[in-house]
């Protein structure tokens, strides 16, 4: 990819998100912060972007719901992926100390994902905040003493904290697959996965019969997700990941065998599965 | 249900679920509110409890995925459902207007129900919360003016709050379905559903041939959730609904054949399907 171009990815500087960036662009790219995942969606939509980079999954606390939700919504393609390896860290202004704390403040997803080592805190009040690198930074600008965030390594030295307890993740086989985005399908050249969404029609047995055009051909199906349909209680969108590269012959087929049994169905695009990076 | 058994629910009082279990147990049920949902799981199996009220979905926003996971964990079963209709209100001290506000507070799962009446608002941080109720609370107990939450009626006529704007959800075909925990089986009368858990065997196109047992026997899918197992990347616990009851021939000759697949295989209970309620 050529260096000019813009990534955009959602958070403050030293997020998880902008170190996916460079692990996948490289670390001289062109990275743009964003407040929210919509807005990253819309800059790729309106072209003020090349690529955002979107956190999709994590391996301990699951899905991110909302960008499945946003997948759906614009007309972007995913064109690669990327698995960050994640290690939480627990900061705070230098000198305080642990028995010091009262608040601890991250994302919602890093606090689901350091569960364990909070439920060991005593008298300290667990809060979401908009994002890691965001309440680092907080910490730092309101200079609390009695708080800390659980951010990056890159926030710590971004905003001049301390690492009070690093590597606090419940289980440190923590891993965040993201997902870059863009306006153009993309070819695959190896290890080719392809994403869809669908509902399926209001007939017996329709997951059953939409997966079996998969399992019919012997292509493997590595994920799956629901998400409901606003307005239709206990209806659902489908999610799915499979093996393989929507332009070959035995996907062609399965795609059109598949498209007879959907009320709705989207190519999100083919793209190469994404190695595993571990931030420097 | 007699009138003595203590029943557990998350959350501040006039939280929904707290609606709910008066919905589903009759006006005059002995409720408990505690902080955590881990604190109403625990209280059923160790019976401090008779029942817990567990909210599973929203229609609007998805999953509550933290009770997939303590469905799991804990040694409790499924042995009802409730599905409560949810309105939510922007709720204020009595006297301040929209205009005046800088800041919302609610849970996630609230905030992500009104995201549309929310993104209207210019210049107001939206604030996630532990609890509707709670944020409700916070607003009064601190008399707060910039500051609104987003609750039910109830919350503002235990709170003194006023509502500002009522019924800001997204779209108002909006319910949450509550599952009722405890400690033994039950045996539901009609309209029947069961609920499992399983991860699939290491063998190709497994979770189809999971599915395969209910669609040859014609025995309808309801729901499926995946949710990440903890230190296996990438692999995946799935939860399941499908109609009938585990005591049924059909559906005793689908669970064996499931057992034959499943590498690890949980029985959550079958119970009856939850009636839609309307709180006043």
């Amino acid at each position: 990819m050529s260096s000019h171009q813009k990534i955009s990815y959602q958070g403050e500087p030293g997020a998880f998100s902008e170190q996916a960036a460079k692990a996948y662009f490289g670390n001289t790219c062109d990275v743009v912060a964003r407040e929210t995942f919509n807005e990253i969606f819309e800059d790729v939509e309106r072209r003020r972007s090349a690529f955002a980079i979107v956190p999709i999954e994590n391996s301990l606390h699951g899905s991110v719901h909302q960008n499945f939700d946003l997948l759906w919504k614009h007309r972007v393609h995913i064109v690669g992926e990327v698995k960050l390896r994640i290690k939480m860290n627990l900061l705070a202004l230098p000198g305080v100390r642990i028995k010091d704390l009262r608040a601890v403040y991250s994302h919602p997803q890093a606090l689901g994902q350091c569960d364990k080592f909070l439920r060991s805190l005593k008298n300290v009040s667990v809060n979401p905040f908009y994002d890691t690198a965001g309440a680092a930074k907080m910490i730092a600008v309101e200079r609390r003493r009695d708080a800390a965030a659980i951010a990056s390594l890159q926030a710590a030295a971004d905003y001049g904290l301390k690492v009070l307890r690093p590597g606090i993740e419940s289980d440190h086989r923590n891993f965040t697959r993201f997902l870059v985005i863009g306006k153009k399908q993309v070819r695959p050249k190896r290890n080719a996965k392809t994403s869809l969404i669908f509902t399926t029609k209001n007939i017996p047995g329709a997951l059953f019969k939409c997966l079996s055009v998969f399992a019919l051909r012997n292509i493997n199906l590595l994920k799956i997700e629901s998400r409901p349909i606003v307005g239709a209680p206990w209806e659902y969108l489908f999610y799915l990941d499979i093996e393989g590269d929507a332009r070959e012959k035995e996907c062609i087929n399965a795609l059109n065998h598949l498209q007879e049994l959907t009320a709705y169905f989207k190519n999100l695009g083919s793209y190469e599965s994404g190695k595993i990076v571990t931030p420097h």
